[in-house]
């Protein structure tokens, strides 16, 4: 059995601190089995991965990279709401929000940027249900935003 | 008492195969007694009913028609997740994404679309919460995504 | 211990009778521990208090006061769903969305108006996961739209 705290070593992945919300919210909430992470952007080393929009300057291969990044901070929440991944037993659903002109139509391989690391951490259990939608903004003009909820022991 | 299999027959609807996910993700996650159904399309014999957007060459009348096609979808995958929709507890959200030019504002009459499907098909179980939002696109240039929360025992 | 109704006295703010959806949904759904309420917009009074979008005639201060009035009404929804506030163990998620033009991106000072408020409310309970992100328009030009899920007793 391989543990998510393994599989992040093999992908070379350091789960960063994750980011403190700057206002009247928190990065989770819990209730019963549940684990509710809030949105979280691609914010890397401080820095957002990537600002703009999918169809308007950011590439799709762009996009991917930054749902990538916002489920690394989404999966850094559920570490420090969980203290060990492993409690984990299903991620319940990412949703995912892609900032983009209105003729954009390729979210899908965006946001497989988020799903695929999911099941490359959590295997099985990291196979979730999604919603992705295109959106004109995000906070701090970032590309793409990860929402989570999981299932949890 | 009519069963909500009865009640899609009297409606005429035959649920389609409903479609696999091309990706890492799944179409439908279970967690104690909630259902959670991926935002679904309202793709209809593996074509997208209506494309592009509200307000921008897409009739009310259009979209509504695509709201419905696409609870149906989460109608279909609820079928294929429990067996039997006998076990729908309750509908219990609906989320519609209506993709829409930035002048458009009857959203709620797109998405009873697919409200009036779900109580027809659930009766009182099927009255739910719902969230409906414009967005500038969708997956496929679809007009239409519809995403769904269930109470199943 | 000062609870929920006191704190909305300290406040001035009377609860509205919750605004009924006119259509096949309704305001909140229940099950187990959790409460769901649909999308709220800024209904005061039986009128939206800001129509428009952010970044193209409504400010950051008044998209805030349009989202405290947005959660004002997810709050009178829980309160008709629970007929005592204190029910409330947690507020465990809020939505929101901001309908903006594509070049705004202070969404998050604006999903302040509601954040400030539920925890005004309901103390260490009412501080919640969110997710805020732009949307292009909202049913009846309302500048904001908000949903919210809790934990209850």
């Amino acid at each position: 059995m391989t543990t998510p705290a393994q599989r992040l070593a093999e992908l070379g992945i350091t789960l960063p601190t994750p980011a403190a919300p700057i206002a009247n919210y928190v990065a989770f909430t819990m209730a019963g089995d549940l684990l509710i992470v809030s949105g979280q952007l691609p914010l890397v080393d401080g820095r957002i991965l990537h600002t703009g929009k999918l169809g308007a300057g950011v590439s799709v291969e762009q996009g991917s990279a930054a749902a990538r990044a916002s489920c690394i901070n989404v999966i850094a929440q559920a570490q420090a709401a969980l203290g060990d991944l492993g409690r984990v037993r299903r991620v319940l659903r990412l949703g995912g929000f892609i900032a983009c002109a209105p003729d954009f139509t390729q979210h899908a391989l965006v946001m497989n940027g988020a799903s695929d690391l999911a099941v490359a951490v959590f295997g099985d259990a990291g196979r979730h249900a999604r919603s992705t939608v295109g959106v004109p903004s995000l906070p701090a003009d970032a590309a793409v935003e990860v929402e989570g909820m999981f299932q949890i022991s």
